[in-house]
């Protein structure tokens, strides 16, 4: 055990996700050795993300006004709609520069061992604006585990009775990686969806 | 990339030792979600640390005034003074409660490849507290690392010179380990370093 403020610095960054005991002491040693205007920065950060931060009333991403950065670009189609788990994912499709459509951030899974139902997303959110734009597509893409295929399975069973087109991110080998080392789904799943060439 | 006090924060977290990008954006989720008062509490810890703790006068470890927690205490003996490296060092010792002595920390250790030489670290006040205290043994607590190996020699070679008894921690096999498991270097060390149990 520290002294006051050590022990308490440690046991704060303790909470938070991937920080166990040694790392926690660890970085409380960095912030002590560090310079204090870099740390004061760290403290407004964090104190600047909860006062700033908010959910994008329209598709759910992070936001720092009413609606988020893409809900508000009127040059982006409300033809496709790509429904994803997390703010974080919307990140990840945006780096690939591939999509120019608009995003519905549910907000998590359907995981009933957490006891979480499609009541606790944002699905009627999802519905309300399938109402309001000539939406043409709605991708999903939620993560290739149990809990995002469960949440894929109930949403095109929801979808398919709006008679709304829906379409899946493809599940398959990794760009780049080697066929022996991908696990038996991926390469199951792979084959499934193969592509044919010609004829 | 997020908007700007998401991103900034990512920013600032992956600052920290040991917090890459993906645990950076983790955390940032995280404190997004968590209660504005836990997030409050980390804020306040950071800059009280920062404020608050300093380094005793006399030892070196850290502390919340002049001198202390162990400094201060006086039913501890300057009979023993353990050198270590770093202010977790004592912590780890401590936790043992085998040890009633008081402590002095180097702030480092000599490492001639980062151009740590003994001049910089809080050797000069170790000779200090020598000529103020009769002190009976200098208990070398050093990691078992090259550049501990080549802190503890330097002491050595100067203690000598004053004629103060010094030890060192037994390097050998953990308690509790595989023999088979230990390294050679370890299990060379336990081998050199046997006790003789009887005759």
């Amino acid at each position: 055990m520290y002294d006051g403020a050590v022990q308490d610095l440690i046991d704060e960054l303790g909470q938070l996700p991937g920080v166990g005991p040694k790392s926690a002491q660890r970085i409380a040693f960095h912030v002590l050795a560090a310079e204090p205007d870099d740390i004061a920065r760290l403290a407004t950060a964090l104190v600047e993300v909860k006062a700033k931060v908010r959910f994008c009333e329209e598709c759910g991403n992070v936001a720092e006004s009413e609606r988020c950065r893409i809900c508000a670009d009127e040059r982006r189609t409300y033809a496709q709609i790509c429904v994803v788990e997390e703010p974080k994912d919307v990140v990840a499709i945006e780096r690939t520069r591939e999509y120019r459509g608009k995003y519905h951030v549910l907000g998590g899974v359907i995981d009933p061992l957490r006891g979480i139902g499609p009541g606790d997303l944002r699905i009627a959110e999802l519905l309300t604006r399938l109402g309001q734009h000539p939406v043409e597509e709605v991708i999903l893409a939620m993560d290739p585990n149990i809990e995002g295929e469960a949440t894929a399975t109930y949403l095109i069973r929801m979808l398919g009775q709006l008679e709304i087109p829906v379409s899946r991110l493809a599940v398959g080998l990794p760009a780049g990686g080697d066929l022996d080392y991908a696990d038996e789904v991926t390469l199951g799943r792979s084959f499934e969806g193969r592509n044919r060439i010609n004829g």
